[in-house]
Formats: C-alpha cells, sequence, structure tokens
C-alpha cells in the first residue's frame, strides 16, 4: 500500500519547523475538528483523534463501556475477528450476533436483546451495553439508510450506543447507489469515526461523537491505551487537508471508480463475484489453478477457501489506484 | 438449595478447633489430593482446591493461557453464557464454536483450528490455546469415551489443552449408560476439576493437572484472582470426606436415580423432553398455561422459551433429593 | 487457625437440609443486612457479602472506580502489598503514599492531591478515585475519631470515595482506648467491610455502603471477579449469627483481653515490644538466637528482620483463644 | 515541538507511491533492523518497531511478564508516573523503588530482591519480573557504565530482564562525560528501545532484544496493544534514515550543545539548577514572579514546586534547536 496523498505530505512539510504543543492540543487538530464538525453537520459534535483502526476500536469501546458490559458485534466483525483479542485485553466481551455479508439487521439485534432481557439468569450474563457495526463492512457491503435508521432506533428503544467503524468510510459514502451521506452517520450513531490511514492519511482516525458526548478525560483513557501521540499536530494536519475542499470524498471516489473498474474486468473475463461489491473491496472466485498462475506476477488477499478448487480472494483498490493500473491486471487473467 | 452431606458439616464441627496452617497447606488438603489423585489413578497428578465454578474456570485458564491467547468453547459454555465476562475480565477471548445440544464435536474442533492455522491473516486473531468442555454440559449432556478420545486427540495434534469443567462431574458419572469413568476424564483430559459446590459440599471444586503439570505460583495466581481461601482446609477436609468411601459417587447415583425418577413422572403425564438427559437435569416442555398454574406450589428454572405457547423449564436433582420429594410432584402436574 | 464460632456452625447445620435460594437471595441474607443496618445505624445502608478479603477489596475498589482512576493507600496497605496484584489485575493502579505505622494523615493525602490537581500534567498520569485504609492497620494500629473525620473531610473535599478495609474490623473496635465506634466507622466511609473470615466466620466479609450506593449489577460485577458464592445462604448465615446478640463484639474482646495478656507477658520477659498494638496482633522484636530455641513449640509469623541479630515477629490472638493457651507460652519464652 | 528532520520527509516523499506491504513486514523495516543490529554490535538482536513511549512500555513489558509478575521502577519512572497508568490496564504492578535524581542503584535494587524473596509470605506478594530503567532518566541524569554492569549483574544473578527506556537515548549517548555507548547498552540490558520520536522522527520507537529473544507472537501482542502500525514501513523508513550515515547520533549532538549553551546562559544570568544535567533537559530553580515576567513570552515545562517562592521549571533542547534561537532567550532573563 502506498503512505498519503501529496497534499498531505505538502502539508505536514510545511508547518514541519513550527513549534506546536503537543498531544492535540494544536491549531490543525481544532481546525480538522471544525471542518469535521461541519461535514457532520453538527456544530456540537466532540471531535477526537487517534492513529489507527483495532488501538480506535479498543480505546472508544473501552471508553464508553461499564465493567460488566461488552459489545454487541456481528461475528465477522473486525473487532471479533481481527483485532487480536485487544477489546478483550481491555477486560470487556465481545457478544457476536448472526449477519448477512458482514451486516447485522435489526430484527436479529432486537431478538438478541429481548431474548437477553426476559432471561431469568442474564444477571449472571454480560449486559450488552453498545452496539458496533462497520460501514462498508468487512464484506465491503454497505447499510441501508432504512437500515441503519432502523438499527439505530433498536439501541434508542434499550438505551444502547450504536457505535460505527468508519475504517473504511469514505469508501461507503461514495460507493454507487448508497442513499447514506455522512451526515446520515452523525444522526444515526452515537458515536462513529472517519478513517484516514485507508483513506489518504499516512495514518489517523477521526473519532465523532454525535448522539453521546465525549467521555471525560479522554486524553488519559487515551493515553492509558498507548493510543496518545506525542505529535498530535500530525494527525490534526492530515485531517485538516482531508478535509479542505472535499478531499476525503473526491479520493474516495478515485477507489470506488477504480474498484467498478475491476469488477467489470473480472466480470468480462468470465470470474464469479463472491459478493457484489460496490465499494473499494471486490471479491473474486478464483479457481486455485489460476492462482497459482498469477503467482509472482500479481498480489491479492487471501479471503476464504470457495471450494476444494475455488478460492474467495480479496482485491482492493485506494485513493491511490490508477485506471491504468487496473488495467494493467487483464494481461494476467 | 441444600447446604452439604451430613458427614462434611460432622467433619468439620470435628475438626473446628484444630489449629490448622492457612491457605491450602493443612493436613486435609493433603489428604483429599492423595485420595482424588488415587481415584483418578494419576499417582502424579497436582491437585488444588478454589471455592466455585466461575472462580475455578477464571483462574485455570487465565493460568494457562499466555496472552495472546483465546480458549475454544461450545457457543453454550458456561464460560461463554453465564460467567459474566469473568474470561474476558482476565482478558482472554472466548472462541465460541458449534455445539449440539452443548457438545461440540472432534470435526468441529479440526475444522477450526485447520482454517485459523490456514488464514494468512492469523497473527492479527487470536490463537487457540486451549479447549474448554463440560461434562455434564448445560443441557445435561454427556461426551461418549470415543468421542473423548477424539477431541483429546485433536488437542494433541495442535499442542493445545484439553479442559473439562466438572462441575457436575459426579452426576455424569454416575448416569445410566455412560461409558465414561473418572480414569478416563484423568487420562483424556489435560487439566479438569471435579465439582463439590453442586455435588455434596458447601463449597469447592477440585482441580486436577493429568496431561500438564499445574503452572508454577499457583498460590498467588488464585490470590491474585479472589480465590484464594484463608482457611483452605476447609476446602480439603470437604473433598477428603467426598473421596472417602466412595461417598461422591454414591451422592451422585441417588440424583442420578431422582432424575430417572423424575424423568418418568413427566413422561407419563404426557410431557415432551425438550432434550432425553441421562444426568441430574431434566428439561421438559410445558404449555405456558400450565406453568402458571404451578406458580407458588413448584420452583424450576427458566430455560428457554420453546414456542409462543410452551417454556422450556430446567428441574434438577441433588445428592439431597429424596423419591418422596420427586413423587410430591406428581399432583401438581 | 481455627473454623468458626461454634453457634456459626449450628446455625449452618440446622438450615442445611432447607432449599434456599441460591446467589445471596435468602432470607438469612437479608436477615443479616438488616441486623448490620441496625448496627451501623444507617437503615440505609446497602450491604452484600463476599467470601473473602482479598476478592472483598478487588471487587469493591473494580466496581467503584473508572479505568482511568487508581486507588490512594499506605504503601503498607494490604492492597498494596499482600494481594498479588489482584488490584492491578483489575486494571487499577494503586498509589501508595507514605505511612505511620501502617496510618495515613490527613495532611499527607491533602498534600498529595493537591500536587495531583496542581501538577500541569496530570492528564498524563492516573487520576486518584478512591481512598483505602484499614483499621486496624496491618502494623495493628487504629485510627483516631478525630483523625477518621480529617481523613473523611479531605476526601469530600475532592470528591473521591472512602473505603475502609475492616478484615479485623472488631478487633479495632474492642481495643483499648478507640474512640471510633461501628456507627463511627459507618458515618466517617462511604463504604467499608465488616470481616468475618478473621473474626469467629467459617469465611465471609460484609460490604456495607454507607456514604455511598452500592453500585448496580452488583451480583454480576461479583460474579465477574469470581467472587458470587452459589450457596449466598452460607454468608447470610453466618453474619446473622454474628450480629445476633453482639456476638461479634463478644468474640472480639475475647481476641483483645488475650492480645494484652500476651503483650505483658512478653514485657515481663523482657521483651521490646516493635510497635505498642492495642488490638489482637503484638509485634515483638526477638533475638534471631531465641527464635531458634522455639523452633517445633511454638508458631509465630515472620514480619521482617529488626537488625542483624533481630527479628520482628507477629502473634495473633482470635475470638478463639483462650487465656490458658497464652499463658502455656511462658514456659518457653 | 517541531516534525521530523528533513531526510525523513524527504524519505517518506520519496518511497510515497511505492506498493510497500503492511505491518512492518517491507524492505524499509528489515534495512532499519540491519543498521540498528549492527550498530549495537548485536548482528543476532531482534528488532520490531512500535510508535510512541508508552505505548512501547506498555506492549514490552507485557509481553515478557507473566500475569502474576510486576516490574521493578525507579519511583519517579514514566511508567509508574506518567503512562496514565498503560501497565496496570495490562495487568502489571508497577513495583516503585527509592532513587536519586531518577536512577535506581544496583545496592537498592538487590535489597528490594533479597528483602522479597527472604520474606516468608512473597507466595501473597507480586513477584518481580522485570527491572526498567531510563537513560537518561527523567531528571536528565545518567548512568555510568559501571553502574549499569552492577545493575545488570543484579538482575542476571536473580534471573530477571533489565528493560532500558530509551525514548531520550540519542542525548544521553552523545551528553558530555558519558562513558556509556550504544554497544554498552546493547550489552547491559536485555532489551531497550532506541526513541525515535524525540529524537528526530515524526515518531517512533526501536526495540532492540539483546539479551533475550524477542517473544514469539509480537506481531499479535502489539494488535492486541494497539500498537501495530498498517503502514509499518513509515517506522521502517524513518529509522533506515536516522541509522544512514550517523544521523541519530549527529542530530544528538546539536541537541547537546544547545543545552550546554542554555545552561551556561541560565548560570550567567545567576540562576540556580534544580539538577546539574549534562543531557538536552535542564532544570532550573526560578522565582515565581520571574516566571509571571516571561508569560506570553517564553514557554516552558512546570516541574515541580520549589518552594513557597520558586519553582523548577524545564526547558528542554532537541535535534531541531539552533544556538540562535537558544540565544534569543537571553534578553527575557
Amino acid at each position: 500500500m502506498e503512505g498519503a496523498h501529496p497534499s498531505i505530505l505538502e502539508k505536514i512539510s510545511r508547518i514541519n519547523f513550527e513549534k506546536n504543543p503537543g498531544y492535540g492540543d494544536d491549531p490543525y487538530s481544532a481546525a480538522a475538528a471544525d471542518k469535521i464538525r461541519a461535514a457532520c453537520g453538527c456544530p456540537d459534535a466532540d471531535v477526537t483523534f487517534l492513529v489507527g483502526g483495532t488501538q480506535t476500536n479498543d480505546t472508544i469501546i473501552d471508553a464508553l463501556l461499564q465493567s460488566y458490559q461488552g459489545v454487541i458485534s456481528p461475528e465477522t466483525g473486525h473487532i471479533n475477528c481481527h483485532e487480536a483479542g485487544a477489546i478483550e485485553h481491555s477486560g470487556h466481551k465481545v457478544l457476536g450476533i448472526g449477519h448477512r455479508q458482514g451486516k447485522i439487521s435489526a430484527e436479529e439485534l432486537e431478538n438478541y436483546l429481548s431474548v437477553f432481557y426476559s432471561d431469568a439468569n442474564h444477571d449472571h450474563m454480560i449486559q450488552p451495553g453498545m452496539v458496533y457495526i462497520s460501514h462498508p463492512t468487512e464484506y465491503g457491503t454497505l447499510y441501508k439508510k432504512s437500515e441503519l435508521e432502523q438499527i439505530h432506533s433498536i439501541c434508542k428503544k434499550y438505551g444502547i450506543a450504536l457505535f460505527l467503524d468508519g475504517a473504511r468510510l469514505g469508501y461507503g459514502l461514495m460507493a454507487e447507489g448508497t442513499d447514506v451521506t455522512l451526515r446520515d452517520i452523525a444522526r444515526l450513531t452515537d458515536v462513529f469515526y472517519i478513517g484516514g490511514t485507508k483513506v489518504g492519511a499516512l495514518f489517523g482516525e477521526a473519532v465523532v461523537f454525535t448522539g453521546i458526548s465525549m467521555p471525560r478525560h479522554m486524553l488519559t483513557i487515551k493515553k492509558q491505551h498507548g493510543g496518545l501521540l506525542a505529535k498530535g499536530f500530525l494527525l490534526g494536519a492530515q485531517f485538516d487537508v482531508l478535509f479542505t475542499d472535499d478531499l476525503y470524498f473526491k479520493i474516495s471516489e478515485n477507489a470506488i471508480k477504480c474498484a467498478m473498474q475491476l469488477k467489470k474486468l473480472f466480470i468480462s473475463k468470465g470470474y464469479r463475484l463472491f459478493i457484489d461489491s460496490s465499494t473499494n473491496q471486490q471479491f473474486i472466485i478464483m479457481p486455485d489453478a489460476k492462482l497459482k498462475e498469477l503467482e509472482g506476477k500479481v498480489t491479492y488477499s487471501f479471503w476464504e477457501k470457495y471450494d476444494a478448487h475455488n478460492t474467495v480472494v480479496r482485491f482492493a483498490t485506494s485513493w491511490a489506484t490508477t485506471p491504468e493500473y487496473v488495467q494493467s491486471l487483464e494481461q494476467y487473467l
């Protein structure tokens, strides 16, 4: 993967010799927060920055849950599968529920909560204190606005927070056919984050508290979780650039265009899609023999075995992908 | 529920004014450990005592796992559902896998492990470091000897410990038709515990390390988990009595006889079994209207809703149940 | 050490075959709580029971602190020295401050708190969220009422809870010359516990919330910490007996009388006191040569080396000690 | 504070569009590790990179300690005071011992260890499993080679690891009069880290295992602690630059020269030193009235109150400080 959008590097170089206060108490962080609040249509939102996705999930979940509470997540959720037990390391159980291509449904969520509270033994069980979803999901799928509204409504009914992992948020917001905007996300969740690491930044995630306030002592909590960056202005400066002149959205759109080009290319070559994804991640079913042929020529992510002779592999585009680069894949397919 | 078998209370009263050393370093604990080793056919086993089931599961699992390891458990396992997140409080993830009436199969276990190790991203995931099963399970079901052999063999193949929760072990060993003995348990697991709390003691669980050694500094680890009983001789004395003249087995047998009587009673009255259990827990499907009728007359445990008009309820017998007591239920059914 | 006061064993035997609900939801626990509330003069206090001291300290501290908070303790506090890191296992830092024979002073406490809040970097530090003291202390010393009032007042000023570890509380309340009563303890702390394990019970500590409410979901929190006793009525029954007819105070008084007899005996034989303790623990400076002589005849607790040729040893009396037993020591001194 | 040495920014810009593997499995990380091994004279050392100091301390300490072990630290150690309880959040106790201007002595260390092991109750206590020191210390002081040799020797004798926090290591190595080289550090500790955040990098710490091997599954452990940087090549590239042509040492030397200039300036103006530091941190005793005068003109770090009318303040130079900048301070003093 590449580094960062060139305008971010330019900004960092430009301010390199300024003497900025540490730990996020700098003008760039303040400016970035302002621009994010404006983009979200939430003038009162609290905004804070962290370095990476797992760190953000761990820190926010631990900051918001009581010790006897856990977080509901689709079984395929990143926090449940691919974060090396960071949530449990902070003492919280991830309560996995069923999913469809990475998405949970309001029905399944309500069912889980109503079974929990009707269970006479629920005092012996971890209490659900938060719902975690990702958008796009780990499978590249997206919630519809109506689905988010329903999930949000169930969370309100049961008095638990809805947390949205937006590590790839830009690619979801710019996907073809989505009816979900950043303002919808801000309105329909209690806290979410705007991923920078995968969308143009060197690193960084911007956490936005809309439905609830940021917990007090967030700086202390971040430090305790090893997530307080000394030169916090590096985070602020990056998001300041990303949220100037819609850069975040424009570079996300580039990834989507390249992903659609990629999808068409695979389909035109007769490959089957494992999931028909409208975001930057494409999941293709490929014969193992073909994969062998590609060795040393093309890199991809292993996703899972499809059957005895086929494998699901993942190709992801990004802000940095070019149409020429996608096209260059054709010769090998 | 009742207190303890009378011979246990007699023993405690008899030794009440002796000045015994604290923290388990007393002759009764030593004698109990010897008798348990003999009953298990494992002269070299390490034996240690704890107060309750959740405490035991938490302490043993945390003592044996590395920080980056989790414990595989059937999704219905006690550690996964009814221990208020004690395992996660100690930092470990419970890795739930599919079950059939509370039991896991060697096939499913091997599948989980082989998928884990063939996943190119498994360094981002919690590593399975132990397998947890219960016998009897939370559903009153039992493993066959051949099933334990297969599970044990998969654990050996992958180099992970097999831990058996025997909170109700006596009731499993004395169940009708079981081919699993205490010696089999000792041979086919790495560590297990013999439940006292539910089988005749005031409280107490005896942990037996057979396939692996007890971790060093076990006393410190127990203290850290709040499980070091100051008057440890109370644990030793109770297990000393339970493992003298086969008392543990005799009182377990009583529970089984009463449970079979209970099962027949329900069947004779036309009730359906939710699970055909051969142990002390019986799961009956009862019309909600009937349950309403029983209010104030009969107590039972809510298990789960069966359908819109029926509920699964649990009746459990114990070392203290009498045939007359079971019979007295008939008038209400 | 001995088991329990005979009237406790009688009570447990008497109710042994009753079918009591589990987990503390039984009439004996309710009755014990009522009697404790009456003895404390706090009709609205919340009362809950746990099995042992370390478990109680860990559970209460973790239940009351936020994740970014720690607990101030004298450096010699039990939680700081002799609980195998149980507090840290639950994620909290123990903030040790200076002491005088196990006691902290209001001055030192206020100094700590004012330095903390005047430190411009205190967001990078663990915030003090509670003060832990023990009474009697680990050195057998006692707070005066005026000292407790001052400490309580500092805690109020800074808005942090005062938690008193009363593992040996009876021996403090019945000490010669003390001006602190149980009602004072209840009035001058936010939460404290009445030790049963060391004062007549087989095991058990009664936690009393007076200045603050018991946290919600206490049963879940206890279970998570491995401290929820299945047969909770055993705890209730014991404290029911201890708080009937002032038994708790009477048996504590016995220990004090024997301790004073013991102290006089040592003084009369020319030994020096390490601390002039008015409670059940006596700390004697003994020549190493003498200790060698006592081997196999007298048992004592090693406390610490006094100098190259002398050692401080601890002798403790209890509810079960008799004057004859103390007297029998004379022949060896 | 400033960003990074310009040659680091150039490097990051130069490689920005390369498609590097994530999570540290890239050629720049490999090259940086090789250069660090060479600089340490340890061809077999394991090297790994993390983002910040607290994160590094937490991750390494948790990776190396057993659950029942704690880490000995000077009471003023960064892990004990200014890391918001990150070590305790991972479950480990920090065992504070006495210090002299931030340094521990071999005598005090050996005393602590011998008292611990001679205490008959040490099974109830957290076992010391590691010694943490920093060089330079939080007070800007340095160990002499002979002091490190003695501390190292005590650690060897007791079989515990010696971990050196080198967040400011370059400034220690280039200090006037020090007899400790990077090779000495590598030889006399088991694991240490070379600070990048404070010494020329945007962020990053390079952990070097010399006396012991890196724990297995380090990537998983890093991820669990929220410290696995997705674009790990950013860490590699920065240390690759810092360890090319001795850049790390040259820029550290600049900080020292400016610090000595600063010290002379203060002395020449009649100020007293709180500590006579030979490293980049200078601690000056300043009248509160003077500090008031400086408001809005000069920034400094509050260190501690010296007395009723004077305050200790800290001035720190860095790789980016210029002699002109130091000189510009004169007008205000």
